[in-house]
């Protein structure tokens, strides 16, 4: 039971637009301790010379980074997944700092793989892409100038880990060796929006409003496969009893 | 008394290499709260279409950023001074961390303008720039690569001096209003040098040696302008002591 946390997170690329970006991004995990690189669709090749360049000695980051098209994909098989934003509009919170988080993080990668999400150069994270994070990281800049470059974003970040993981030391694993896959999570969440659009709870126009408020809440919960497994149990009922009621009102 | 301890505090960047990095440099100062750059030397003009590119929102520090041919010059006025460093060689230290040190950075610069130092992308700074350094910051790094980028190690720690400035809070300024100019300690050094070969304690061939020992012990002293006076005091009693020595062995 000796996985190193830092090598059990993932640094998750949402589309980035420039290869230096992504050079440069490489350079900065292997600085503290990271190594998965995972890219969704990037514009420009990290193989290119401009992404080499940048990278200087982390070129082994660049060259093993894994491409998908789509970022459901690439979080496929993760247990915890964290998106991070500079902007903190109404529906996307709460935030949590990286120095509140990193301790948690490094305690959870002990134990299972992690994500943590960053948007593209000009946007950002959408509220869609951070729909599926467990918690949502909110770099501190100061007001004179919120936008960060994105390899500085990814450096606050793995440098917060880095220090959460040598101040942890030796410490145990963490207590969450169970905590659901992704796309468990997701499942669960497909089949709560289709309970709650069907008793009428959504409105079938927005329901991504209420939605986002209950990934929140569960998201903070550290589901298990145990919960999950629960949760689903109580949808079905609550699908049997709808049933049940349409019945009786037909 | 309502000096921001951030405006207070100027980068110096010493022989930068490349353009695009005092831009990178510009934009992270600037979304931590910083805002004076002091350049030694840069190889390329701060105003280069790479440098203003990099810097994005941030030109305004680019266009202010005053440029120095010697480190002496634009050191001058200065009452605390840290040098940064990835390397911890046997005459460099002792070194602190960012997280350590910025706290008491910000308490100084309550009151007094300080100056923190970044070496040459190449080669970082050497033993002779850190000489004038009250304090060695080492930045935490990852066994698995060192070397950071030049505007990485400025954002880490002024990203450090930012969260330092937030926690502090409303604090009170510091208690070193006095604290002695840059160009006061170093001619007290140069006069201990003069009084330590004179008498036979250093090494012609290596005064710098014990020298910098010396340095680190009156760095940390925080020297103010009254204990400089007295120091020199003692070094004029001393001198005047050997002459006295040096007739009656005559």
């Amino acid at each position: 039971m000796s996985i190193d946390p830092l090598q059990n997170i993932s640094i998750v690329l949402v589309k980035p637009q420039f290869a230096g970006n992504i050079g440069a991004v490489s350079r900065a995990m292997k600085n503290m301790g990271l190594s998965r690189l995972l890219l969704i669709s990037p514009a420009q090749s990290p193989l290119s010379p401009e992404a080499k360049m940048m990278a200087t000695s982390a070129r082994d980051i660049l060259e093993g980074a894994s491409i998908f098209s789509t970022l459901e994909e690439a979080l496929c098989g993760f247990r915890w997944v964290a998106g991070t934003s500079a902007r903190k509009g109404r529906l996307r919170g709460p935030f949590v700092s990286p120095r509140e988080i990193c301790p948690e993080i490094i305690s959870f990668a002990r134990s299972i793989p992690v994500a943590i999400l960053f948007g593209p150069e000009d946007r950002g994270l959408t509220n869609e892409e951070l729909a599926p994070c467990q918690a949502l990281i909110s770099l501190p800049t100061h007001a004179q100038l919120r936008s960060l470059n994105l390899a500085q974003a990814v450096m606050i970040l793995c440098y917060e880990l880095y220090m959460a993981s040598q101040s942890a030391g030796s410490s145990a694993p963490g207590p969450f060796p169970k905590l659901a896959q992704f796309q468990m999570v997701e499942g669960m969440y497909a089949h709560l929006e289709d309970l709650l659009l069907r008793i009428g709870f959504l409105d079938p126009k927005n329901p991504k409003r209420i939605m986002h408020t209950l990934r929140r809440i569960f998201g903070r919960a550290n589901l298990s496969d145990r919960d999950v497994a629960i949760l689903r149990g109580i949808f079905r009922q609550l699908e049997w009893y709808a049933t049940q009621k349409d019945k009786e009102n037909a």
